[in-house]
């Protein structure tokens, strides 16, 4: 695997996981190869936007053969970086967060993701747990982040304090964020944060409707 | 505008919010015209994939100079149907569903969508209120689909009884579903199911942390 030559887009990325997920719902036996058309063809892509995908990362497909699944999998898995555990915690033990909590505990195939502690001011819910995940003060925050190796953090409290809670985060080492704090967050540059968004998904289905 | 020639590919649908998003975020004053190059490395795609997806409706730039900022946003409005108020219900008054309502009710540009009823099975919720939507037992689930003439319904219940609770739903008219459920359910040709996915946010967000 060469050294990565030119910066990959974030949409790039984002589709990674789609690819993943074909790959991951195939039979390996029945389909060891796998060609960018067949793979475009189950996403709804071009096949040149999936091999210009997959370019930047130096994999390229055997010139009419196509991809071998086992491996494509297992490299996109690398680049993703899942060939690892990954601390996740959750600021905000709320509604939105115990549902979180609970929804992702339940699938095992979030795994390596792994939610290892929950933040919330409020002192009643200190000291708790949600799907068997403790709840810790955020005034902790950067002492369990440090503790815990928290990489990425999600975020599902109300936007007070938001932008102040997030550079506490990054200070203490975390890396990358799923927020859906109603506020417009800034972070540096090598660190991410991506906006879940349920009304994109609301406005697709407009067209069903 | 011509009538559609072909089935449009759901993916082709679920990327019309990106373009919509692009283009309510451009002053239109500075940019009347925007070309597929322009919207397409806005969103990180092929230039051929943004003219391909347009295509699909009939929509065509004008060659070598774009499309009109102004008459694409009102087509894509009108493509997804979001030149209409579209009623909303959601069943599962949770952790989630309170989550989801609130966020929603708080967010203007999720006009014209509307929650307008709520469904639990919990006597305790039943004629309660959250952000200010009324909460319904979900015996009464055809009843007030008809009454609210609801077309869409967000699932955000547990998997119990998920496939009887759509069936009844698409009887009394639901026409999309946005689901949270962690089943599988069935849907007829015509009915559109789609299903909320944050695990493929946070693999993508595992490459950055």
């Amino acid at each position: 695997m060469e050294e990565r030559l030119r910066k990959v887009p974030d949409i790039v990325i984002r589709r990674l996981p789609l690819y993943l997920r074909v790959l991951d719902n195939l039979d390996h036996l029945e389909m060891p190869i796998i060609s960018s058309e067949q793979l475009a063809q189950r996403l709804g892509f071009l096949s040149g936007q999936v091999r210009k995908d997959l370019s930047y990362f130096g994999v390229f497909g055997k010139q009419g053969v196509g991809y071998q699944t086992v491996s494509l999998r297992e490299e996109i898995r690398r680049i993703l970086k899942l060939n690892r555990e990954i601390r996740v915690g959750l600021i905000g033990a709320g509604n939105l967060g115990a549902a979180l909590v609970g929804y992702h505990q339940k699938n095992q195939e979030h795994r390596p993701l792994e939610i290892v502690a929950l933040f919330d001011v409020d002192s009643q819910k200190i000291g708790q747990q949600i799907a068997g995940v403790d709840i810790y003060a955020v005034s902790e925050l950067e002492k369990q982040v440090v503790a815990f190796q928290i990489k990425m953090m999600i975020l599902a409290f109300p936007a007070v304090d938001a932008q102040m809670t997030v550079d506490r985060c990054i200070q203490a080492g975390v890396k990358s964020f799923l927020s859906f704090v109603p506020a417009s967050i800034k972070v540096p540059p090598g660190i991410k944060l991506q906006t879940a968004d349920v009304s994109l998904e609301l406005q697709s289905l407009a067209y069903y409707s």
